[in-house]
């Protein structure tokens, strides 16, 4: 008999499009249902569950659309769109999760909450907007849309100009206590998608929505924080956490310690773009209660969620 | 002291976005907040509370971003972008129903529910689509659509050729259990917006999205019962129901019972594009467990929330 736990798993963008795919809406299904491999494991040993995942294509689809239909329909701030992503990347999780676990004969109700996340207002790097995000666009009509919409463009060399915005670190889930008691009864609740839709307390008490996009891990970590879970499933592209990684001297990890992750992140072993997030995320869920991370890929989900497979970080 | 009711609010599409505007996120922000007049007095009075929406104009826009991009980036179902208006209506819906509560001093938690809502695969409707949607072609265009993406389109009499689709009838709420384990909780729940993302049972027990739309005011009194509500309010343009609506002798209903709206619905009082659904969602919700229905304009709705206003049919 398990101890049944709490347990947030992070589905990386590679859970729903594949990067060889076109990404139609028939390949996000499918690989969605595949994807549900790890999370049908931990439902079966009944562990409490959330599930969040990242919406980087489904969003950058999203603003080619409305840049290409703006002459015709007003177009939507990022927060929305965002928004949007929550709601339909959330329907298509949703279902497959329902028919995978119809297929074994379980019987648990799931649930997307679409999500704000809070950020702090004076939080510096909404004041330097660093990530990159929707299309490219020629230099002329780059610095036509900052006059415009009021969008800081920036080169992305070799590729072309495109919209930079800030990406805030995630504070606390608006909805926490909706959520929290959903996943106590037994409801697997999908949120955070995509990181959750970026809003600030302004300073008449009002939530504002802000132009920006946060981290999916770092946003996983707090929600899993913000219900108290136990444990975060990070599932991504690479079957375990490495040292040296892509070098001659390459060692995978089968388990460490916050310290030794601390360590190795200080040292530089974890690149910003890729690791980095994720081992800081652990790190952050791991200082505020979590008492163990797994990381793992997406194929090896279901053996990771027994142990026996990915790289495990305690506290 | 009042008795605390459980009450579904169905915001009509003139909540959110005014005929007269050109519908921008502004707009749609700042129609939101005053919709929520209503609302608000409602969650003074300590009721548990559902509110759902309409979602005409986003979607709308939503199939004109698609069909503009459709070179790019691939298409969308129609229940994905059901889904995507559900996750962006439903942030904005929320977040002004905080800041206006947050005026008023009431901390009371608000969470939206994507909603996946069970037709019955066997609905007649479905073999017989009849609600137009999405932008206008011509007629070759139009003949290709159909021809490549297997939609069935007519002409729109004097306006153009347009993609027609079916409305089923709403049978039941995909997520009752979570939804109903929140509003019993006090969480404020946006569910069902646009009538839900329509779905239906496979013989394989699988739930399958159906390219559909479900008149929002029937799915209203389907979330309603779903969760044994006492009352259902439905906001839309007019201040009343009248009998003999636009012609000289025009009467204004401030009650009516449920064997009196049957009545006049049966002979034709109520047109099957505007008051007509909202009679039948009315019946339908008093049939079946509800025992009391407000109809009322939104810029009345505080009143109406008081019983100053609006139409009350009684079961």
């Amino acid at each position: 008999m398990n101890e049944k736990k709490t347990i947030v798993v992070a589905l990386g963008g590679n859970a729903i499009t594949q990067q060889d795919e076109e990404g139609n809406i028939y390949q996000q299904f499918a690989n969605t249902r595949r994807s549900m491999a790890g999370v049908l494991e931990l439902v079966e040993m009944g562990h409490r569950l959330l599930i969040t995942h990242g919406n980087g294509p489904q969003i950058g689809n999203e603003m080619i659309r409305v840049e290409l239909s703006a002459k015709v329909v007003p177009r939507l701030p990022l927060g929305v769109l965002v928004g949007d992503t929550q709601g339909g990347m959330g329907y298509m999780l949703e279902q497959c999760l329902l028919n995978v676990m119809h297929d074994r004969g379980i019987k648990r109700e799931a649930a997307c909450i679409v999500t704000q996340m809070l950020v702090d207002r004076n939080d510096p790097a909404l004041k330097n907007p660093t990530k990159f995000v929707g299309p490219f666009y020629d230099k002329p009509r780059a610095e036509e849309l900052a006059q415009t919409q009021g969008w800081i463009v920036k080169e992305d060399p070799g590729r072309g100009w495109r919209r930079v915005v800030p990406s805030p670190v995630p504070r606390e889930i608006v909805a926490k206590k909706a959520i929290q008691l959903l996943v106590e009864n037994g409801v697997i609740v999908i949120a955070a998608g995509g990181g959750g839709i970026p809003v600030y307390l302004e300073s008449n008490g009002w939530l504002e929505g802000v132009d920006a996009v946060i981290d999916k891990d770092l946003a996983s970590a707090v929600l899993g924080n913000g219900v108290g879970a136990d444990e975060m499933v990070i599932l991504t592209g690479i079957d375990k956490v490495a040292l040296n990684f892509g070098k001659p001297n390459q060692t995978f990890l089968d388990r460490l310690t916050a310290a030794e992750a601390r360590k190795y992140l200080s040292e530089g072993q974890f690149p910003a773009g890729s690791m980095g997030p994720k081992i800081q995320a652990a790190l952050n869920f791991l200082e505020n209660g979590g008492k163990r991370v797994v990381i793992a890929s997406i194929e090896q989900s279901a053996a990771a969620a027994h142990g026996r497979a990915g790289t495990v970080i305690v506290a």
